[in-house]
């Protein structure tokens, strides 16, 4: 179990390690869409078939009332402490599909980057605790720790089966601490600790008005539209000051103090680099906050889609019976959706003319979640980190959502470290998302010493820098 | 060419027109959709084939840029007037599909209606005028008046060809009056003259935000969500009291009299009539006028369509990087829409944040439209509703758009008698459209009796009560 040997051997392995991956990408693992639950049960039976082929033991398929879960475990470091691996098998969807300069599931290398659906969310980073536990098992015949592999298909629809799983199965996934790959770097070089995530409201909000489309100029003025409705509604939940308008939101809403938010701006990004990152040219949200505060400590309400009307080329004159909206909060501590839910429906009911039906469709939800900086196996993953990619993390938040994050904390007692190795341009969600193939490498190479620096306890971690951290 | 044999021919052919109807249904010659320009062809062939058949001469198919026209003639009534046919042979979209009862292109019969895209609007009602035109032909080999015929592929999409092809052909197409039925009567026995018809000007609002779409957790709160500034440009566009809020836009206007608004509460539908028809609950619009005003002498603004963002099953956490809405006005007399297209972007200029960038795309316009109540061929349609609907029709405006109301006014010189067999319930434009048929067959023989009255002129034109109408 040494990790210069898993090092080699991960090196002189890279050219497969991509066939491989190239492998996993190509499954259309599209959880949200039921028409692809085919595609997420044969990507999940090959990552099973990986998992058993590197020498991992009780390998299983885990059924749920969705798509399934894929468990494995190595329990051969007596004594040593337990590192949970958690990631997510399952992508996004793929539209607008003619956006894609390549198909989405036929993975495609363009200079150093892997492009394709899931290449970087998160397959590509799954790829890279697979290999690392590969490496070592294939070098040397045993890990540094024991390990227990839990890679879901449900992430990006919000993890409706994994918190009940994760409940029901407590002690058999008792470990010390998760580690999970699905977070970004600042830069290629530049590796980054997550130590907050947002939360999410995931919810469809639907108007209905006359009981069928009509004719736009029978009825032009004198029928409330649902789709201008729905403009309005969508419209009053913000203030003018870019405030999320839903009375007692921000009741709960943390305040964070000065120390805080100047450590933050020290570490963070500025908001020139956001708007580089997004490709935008201004910004935009809650006054008195920010960029990357508004992105981190503070909730925020997004428009995901329209559906209502008539969609396709040129016009139809029509008054489309209902509208719909998919609407997305993400939530900052110390927010719970359920309240947010609560406080939401309240809210369209008063909003809503009595010209309209408003239907409220709660998708998903999660809390937003903490880990402690000073948590022992953040300098391992900081360690791993420095020797994976030659450089020091950076503290950071991030504005995603990962809803594994609560329920490990409060239901296994443990701490996730959120060791990521996406790139802020990786279009993750996004036409063209890609993986940099640098960072899959380097990040084999971090996830082998992270393993190393857990597996030596105190005595690896006390030779990190822990003040760069 | 006796009324009194075609009202026998077309009695006992009834059977045979019902079946070529269906023939005519079944083409899916939708306009608005380039996919469809082979089943526009198709369809205007057979229109020509049948004109042939009735006895027309000179039918020709005329192409134009986009769907072609398709023009026939009769010249054998000497010394009698002439009267212009126009119709139009392409039909709105069918989406959405899954809420047709029967499929669009397949017209089914059930108890007294012809359900199918196209069966009102305007297959059945162009096909009345075919029917009437052939029982004369058929049964006495002449017509009482003069014939032109002129039905059009691009009436849904705004007319762009035929205003141009009129401009070239002032005197082949020099008529005395013209004729089309393409608009609705109050009730199965109850029949209108609409004397008023709304322009239109539509068109394509498009916001761009971020060059690409975004991952919603990591930008959401810091970015401008085109999605969400269409809404708010959407809301921006009617002031809180109902009215759009385009600066100059209602400038002009035409005020009408409290006479003209007397007689139009008199004759026209109640407000609870209206949101019979609409099978809406409550009105909505404009303060200070009634449902049939806010329609008919009040401007309107509809959104017909948004495609933004995730449009499929479950949820996706995107910010669009582009969001779209279809927009049409609905103008009224003295509203020219070259200068609400002025406005329009004027306006569109000033409030779309910086944030963004918007284009306006003009689809089409129409002007407004209005014809003499007291022109002697509506008192002819007048007389021909009592014959063939056995009441005298009330006059009504209207709140849709015939695109070709304003060039044959402007270019030909000469009113168009709205002589509509369109029903409110016939959900024109919507799923489950459908055609009455009793209005079929009363409408072939009040078409019968139109061209006999005009063809009479004076003397049979005294015979109407013209108090009634």
């Amino acid at each position: 179990m040494s990790a210069a040997l898993a090092l080699t051997y991960a090196r002189a392995h890279r050219r497969r390690s991509l066939a491989e991956l190239k492998e996993f990408v190509r499954f259309p693992s599209i959880s949200a869409q039921p028409r692809h639950a085919g595609d997420i049960k044969k990507c999940a039976h090959w990552l099973a078939s990986q998992l058993r082929r590197i020498g991992l033991e009780n390998v299983n398929i885990i059924a749920t009332r969705r798509h399934p879960l894929v468990h494995a475990t190595w329990s051969g470091a007596t004594g040593r402490p337990t590192v949970l691996i958690y990631g997510h098998y399952d992508v996004q969807p793929v539209d607008p599909l003619a956006e894609w300069h390549s198909p989405p599931f036929e993975p495609t290398v363009r200079g150093k980057d892997l492009f394709g659906r899931g290449a970087c969310d998160d397959k590509g980073q799954v790829f890279a605790h697979v290999k690392a536990v590969e490496a070592y098992l294939q070098s040397g015949r045993a890990l540094p720790v024991n390990v227990k592999c839990l890679f879901e298909g449900e992430e990006e629809i919000g993890s409706p089966n994994l918190v009940p799983f994760v409940a029901r199965n407590k002690d058999a996934l008792a470990a010390d601490v998760a580690v999970m790959s699905d977070t970004r770097m600042l830069a290629p070089n530049r590796p980054a600790l997550n130590y907050a995530e947002r939360g999410a409201l995931y919810l469809e909000l639907e108007l209905r008005g006359p009981e069928q489309d009509l004719h736009s100029g029978n009825f032009g003025g004198a029928i409330h539209n649902p789709l201008q409705a729905l403009c309005e509604t969508i419209v009053a939940l913000h203030d003018p000051e870019g405030r999320i308008a839903v009375p007692g939101f921000y009741a709960s809403v943390r305040r964070w103090g000065p120390d805080e938010r100047a450590r933050m701006a020290r570490t963070g990004p500025s908001d020139a680099q956001i708007l580089r990152d997004a490709h935008a040219e201004e910004g935009w949200g809650e006054r008195g906050y920010t960029l990357y505060e508004r992105l981190t400590i503070r909730p925020a309400l997004t428009v995901n889609g329209i559906v209502g009307g008539y969609q396709g080329a040129g016009g139809k004159g029509v008054i489309p019976a209902r509208a719909l909206a998919k609407l997305s909060f993400r939530l900052v501590p110390d927010q719970d959706p359920r309240d947010i839910e609560r406080l939401l429906r309240a809210h369209i009911a008063r909003i809503v003319p009595s010209t309209l039906h408003a239907t409220v469709r709660i998708l998903s939800g999660a809390k937003p979640a903490l880990v402690d900086p000073e948590h022992p196996a953040m300098a391992a993953a900081a360690l791993a980190y420095r020797k994976g990619f030659g450089a020091a993390p950076v503290l950071l938040r991030s504005g995603g959502t990962i809803p594994i994050l609560s329920t490990f904390q409060e239901m296994l007692g443990i701490p996730t470290v959120l060791m990521g190795f996406a790139l802020p341009d990786d279009r993750i969600h996004a036409p063209n998302e890609k993986f940099h193939l640098p960072n899959f490498y380097n990040g084999i190479a971090t996830c082998i010493w992270f393993l190393a620096a857990v597996g030596a306890g105190q005595h690896l971690i006390r030779d990190v820098d822990r003040r760069r951290c």
